[in-house]
């Protein structure tokens, strides 16, 4: 089995620094064994992408990676809840995912599989995750897609 | 004290089998003693019901049926992290309840109701949850409630 | 290190008596060290304020001031979960901030600050939290920022 990082580097995904809070709140809280990670953005190099609301002008193609670009940024908060070392990551649990949609859309799964989809190309099994995926009016910064998650993992 | 099957044939409810996965995402996630159910939708044999938004083409009694509807199918996803044994559940933690809306509309938590009330009638004290109840923008498949859950369980 | 009262003291803040539950669901669970909140409203004596929607009738300053009455609520339930001693709080571990908004609104994270900043206030590093802020179409009520709470407590 490929380690976590050949499978980052075999999905093309190059992890950011986790960037460092920016007010009252943080990236990621951990309580026993599980990681709370707050809501990312689809943002690199501190710039949001893919603005917009699906159904209006973001196509679904476009939601599919900015959800994906969300799902980077949240493992770059796991690995440094984790100290560096993604193999501490036991089981995806939980992926919350907000769509910025006209109230017409209806295909939010399909957002947010750009999300789901890396989890399970990084952990494998333990990628495979509960979730959520519902349409929202607006993001902040005007983004199309926000996803928060939940991990479980060892000491 | 009535057995949960009991009080489910008296509320006339009978569990679906849980449907199997359809992506890189899965019904429920266990960790630990607590069971995260993914947001299930207003599904009866494979169709959505209850479609549109609520303070326009969905009416409050279709709306409390809708969140009864995606409160079974939770309820079969829990039966089956329980092995087919939902006296297992030792406590009903949480349910988030998002409800299709106009901006106008303002009673979401009756709509949610739907689910909470299932919960207390198949649980009794133990079915008493935290619970968010909002009203957002839009759903998957066009579905006017979707609610996802979390349960205590015991081994 | 001031107390936790001194400091609610220091910042204004009057804890109102938690309110009864009114529904099949409760303010609160607890489970193992986990303190789940309900989603908390706007709301002074049993009336809720700040109605509307931030980029329509709702200003920015409103708005974040709507949130730290949700937490102000928040506070109110987690104090009688921890029977009157909030100093058994060891983390505040995530917030979910709904801010009912128009689809042009870009600053949730500045309303959800409200809440967040008092968080901060009143148990210093242990107030840091993971968070989500999204902006829905409607909130219960009319109300325009609702706010849901885990935290983790010692015995």
């Amino acid at each position: 089995m490929d380690s976590i990082d050949e499978r980052l580097i075999a999905e093309g995904v190059t992890l950011p620094d986790a960037p460092a809070p920016a007010a009252n709140y943080v990236p990621f809280v951990k309580t026993g064994n599980l990681v709370f990670v707050s809501g990312q953005l689809p943002m690199v190099d501190g710039e949001c992408r893919y603005l917009g609301r699906l159904g209006d002008d973001v196509d679904l193609e476009e939601g599919v990676k900015a959800a994906r670009l969300c799902a980077i940024n949240i493992l770059a908060q796991v690995k440094a809840a984790c100290d560096g070392d993604l193999s501490r990551v036991t089981r995806v649990v939980r992926l919350g995912g907000f769509v910025a949609s006209t109230p017409e859309f209806e295909q939010h799964p399909t957002v947010i599989n750009g999300a789901s989809d890396l989890m399970a190309a990084v952990f494998g099994e333990a990628g495979a995750h509960a979730r959520a995926a519902v349409g929202v009016a607006a993001l902040p910064r005007g983004v199309s897609v926000e996803v928060e998650g939940l991990f479980e993992v060892s000491e």
